[in-house]
């Protein structure tokens, strides 16, 4: 199977080549960014020498759609949307990386992502990419939005919960806490090295972008209608997100009989692991998995959950959801 | 005036020192830890290598006593409750950063630090030392208990909401951040570098030691019993706690008019800055500030404080609180 | 293939799990370490949750010994030559991660370690495994003394100005620059994150064991008797070592002929990567590549080179070695 | 005594402040810097919140030349000689940060900085600001060129050896290791945390600005040519610089005669500290010394040297020179 990857050069693009590149069943077969001039995609990123042999160059469609079979797009939100309609008419299956497809609701895009939808059309055939809920719809996909970083963690993390309809849905705090590469790669004094290290801070309270995905999926999968209380936090570290969930359950249960539960929901979701201690962010990093533990006293609950933000986050969800798409194990090339 | 440090060699009795040598009203007459030979001090921290000029050997409690006017005791939980009795007997003022004296209720004390408390009689006298709040009270006390770092940071942050009455009392959480220094300085694989780096994790969620400590003295700020939902987490940072404080106002404020109020009760409160943005940690390091911000929407309130654990946290407070004991300007030697 | 990895839970042993799990031709058979009693090797280290199912226990030779084809020893230095002469006796092949079967010379070994060496016999059939030299040894070989994490970066760096006899043998300084994962899994306070956050130290100058090893074989290679003049250091990172060594080059050379030069004499060494720029120290970590660049103005040269201490100064390095062992692909289970 | 600070918003200027705020003698009168649009400086900078009242702007020369009595330039090379005629001729005592006027011969300057000099007539004037070498001739001064970072740990480690005569100058290597703030406060791309995080890497090898400063000046003291073969490493840390000198002597003396031979050359320099053993980078953040150790074994020699590059490396040692300029105690408002 040949692979395109649009937008090479970000953090979760070049994750995505990573990984691709060990994958069995693919080849990639064209990369492309917004670039000066074109350039040896190994050049850029050394680590990369002697791994892959491909120029990268400023996209150009007509190639990238002879090239290739599957069409990743790791764009900035407000420009997957450009593209896209292009490769799903040439019959290529997409895999969006970015924000563009992830509302079915168009105005709620243009909320928060500043803009008028420019392809309203498929935004009503494309289908949220995560696996351990959405797996049936996401083997016949066409146009795979890949979900967020914290809407990964925290949709994970609490909604058994909310399935299960045994947790307060109107006291849900949402505390979560991101390395930089979330962010993007961007030259600004903002991510300068002296400006994070030794520091920690709150940022977009209340105006996250991924607020109103995480409680439109949450409210999706629970059939309710869902509102957290999120607060993102960046910290000095690379990669990686942490979440702290806090809320009131409806009525007492051991810590066994939640651990219980967990286990049951993500039966057969290779990667999501149950832990019986609160789990810890490092044990995610370079990883696709979800890591997930439980306190609780009386009615009081935390839910702790991790990934790495540029896995399973991001470029390794993208593959997950590509494993599924093609019919094949959804650990290949992952584990 | 002269003061004693009792255990020099924590990383609150280091900073205490390091205090304690730029202020222009004290001389460091005696300091002890527990040491297998005595040592000149400087020789294990060589940050202080023209400095100071004493030698740091184990207590030797009649010593300390001729030595100095001002006894702090940078001890363990459990140990200064053992000194305090001799150097309170023979007519010293006594600072004890460890938390053996802030609970009046020794029966939590008990349930918390897993022992009998052994000096009853002067717990019934010892001053919380929170400047901000109980500044008479340190003026006259012969005992203070210095304030746990979190508890520091907590209270600051929600006294004023829960004094004037506006916030829910019932689903209040704090996540907390903190740096390593707040473990205290020990040899163990927990603080090795190489298991913090690049990690995040929640610890002893429902169980830390400082939770009833904050939840007793907000209650008895705002004369009600108050219950907060509490998780501490460890950063890869040396210094500082930045706490996010969730909670539900009882009607709508302005995100103007919740400055204001917080601006009116931290008037006069010089080591308190109230910003309208969120303030970042960084800003507080080395420094004895608590910096305060909040944002606000409809009825849900999120406010961050931060301080730098090692001082407002622990040994800059205990100087503020000296320097009301001795009658002084609250910022002599702390700016 | 039946792997065995005594001491596994250091941080050598704890990444060699990690490469032989994804290794396609071995299984691992037996793990064992110093323990208190036996535990799910898992548990201690979550990351392997769902990977591994191996209990961990104090060696048991004769278990060993019955499970495995290759024993790999992770174990600190003078704890080695107690154990492999039961596998190699047992006919087993060993592949040893310490130093003790690095120096031909016991008397050298003495006086680095501190002890006489126990194993002499076995020491005169040991192979140094540094692939990109020794391959031929290696291939026959029963007993690997696999290379220190310095030794191998600055071999790989300065071996083929030495081979070439180009340099001057008298003035070669080699500054070491290392993460803190080079010296162990201790709990010390020399490794406190707060004591290796924001620092850099030099240490064991002229006294480091692994200074006669780079001699010795940079000038086995070279048939010439070296003395580099060489300082470590630490850095508070946790992974990998970058090596700047300086010389004076017997007559001018241009920059594109040295290159020429290296490219030449690694040709076919997969793990060398010769770059035309220096190299940083990141493209490295979690490889087990050595990258090499190199700096020259008139006759004076910069080298510098680097690697992931755990993996191609270690671990890595020791499957690469299975490989030959085996006459397998050397670069299977490793890129 | 009044001061300007022309440049307020980099690195440099913003710890220049930050020292000036607390020293006795003086007061802040002026500051301005290249900006869009005038701004409290302390709403730029949160930490300094309460301390600072100053507007910062583009700046007037008129203004500045009226308000102050002293003119620290803490500007970018090839900017500073534009003002400095300006403050001279006006009667002021300038303090330039940059490199403009370090260099005697101007045709040096332009070969590193890439331009004519465009002040020569005050080049020839200035004092080039090391007080542990030149304190008479800054005393007396109106222009200092105060040193680079580099320069000022590499010249204080190695000045006494080659006063004394007792150093080969002819193989002198220094890997010097630095803190990001080194390279100013710019957004670019090589600063961001990610790319930096994990990673070390030496950049400008033999092409560095500051190494002919230090070649002159180690000449100038030592009465020699000198020319060190120079290169300076990345490390992920905000602050601080360590120098490793290697080099031969002349012929073979004890550790202790060469500490004694430091501590005589630096008897009276305060902030100059010579320690038995090698000192450790983070001893000497946020203070103004410069902590020097050595290592000899035969006639092999290592000098260790560190700095605050921010602050013995730039504005605390500008502060010195001005406090010798106003014939007040060199440590005022320094320790």
């Amino acid at each position: 199977m040949k692979v395109a990857v649009i937008g090479a050069t970000g953090f979760t693009g070049e994750k995505l080549i990573d990984i691709l590149l060990k994958h069995p069943k693919v080849t990639i077969s064209y990369i492309s960014a917004k670039v000066q001039k074109p350039f040896y995609f190994a050049s850029l990123f050394p680590h990369f020498k002697g791994k892959i042999d491909l120029v990268c160059d400023n996209l150009n469609l007509k190639k990238a759609l002879a090239a290739a079979d599957i069409v990743f797009l790791a764009l900035p939100h407000r420009v997957s949307f450009l593209y896209a309609p292009y490769f799903l008419k040439g019959g290529k299956r997409v895999i969006d990386l970015s924000a563009d497809y992830r509302f079915k609701n168009s105005s709620v895009y243009k909320h928060y992502y500043g803009t008028e939808h420019r392809d309203k059309k498929n935004l009503k055939e494309a289908v949220y990419g995560l696996p351990e809920f959405f797996a049936s719809n996401i083997e016949g996909a066409q146009l795979i939005a890949n979900p967020g970083c914290y809407p990964t963690a925290s949709i994970l993390s609490l909604a058994p919960l909310l399935k299960e309809g045994i947790l307060n849905k109107e006291d849900i705090v949402i505390d979560a806490k991101s390395g930089i590469t979330g962010a993007g790669r961007h030259a600004s004094l903002d991510y300068h090295y002296a400006h994070l290290a030794q520091n920690v801070r709150a940022y977009k309270v209340f105006e996250h972008q991924h607020l109103p995905e995480m409680n439109h999926i949450l409210g999706e999968i629970s059939k309710k209608k869902i509102s957290v209380h999120f607060s993102p936090h960046l910290l000095p570290i690379e990669r990686g997100i942490l979440i702290t969930a806090y809320g009131t359950l409806k009525r007492k249960f051991s810590h066994s009989a939640l651990i219980s539960l967990y286990k049951k929901h993500y039966k057969g979701a290779y990667f999501v692991r149950v832990f019986d201690d609160l789990p810890q962010l490092k044990n995610t990093l370079e990883t696709n998995y979800c890591d997930i533990g439980i306190a609780v006293k009386e009615k009081k609950i935390v839910i702790v959950g991790c990934i790495d933000n540029l896995i399973k986050g991001a470029s390794g969800q993208a593959v997950q959801n590509m494993n599924i798409m093609c019919g094949w194990k959804q650990t290949l090339g992952l584990v």
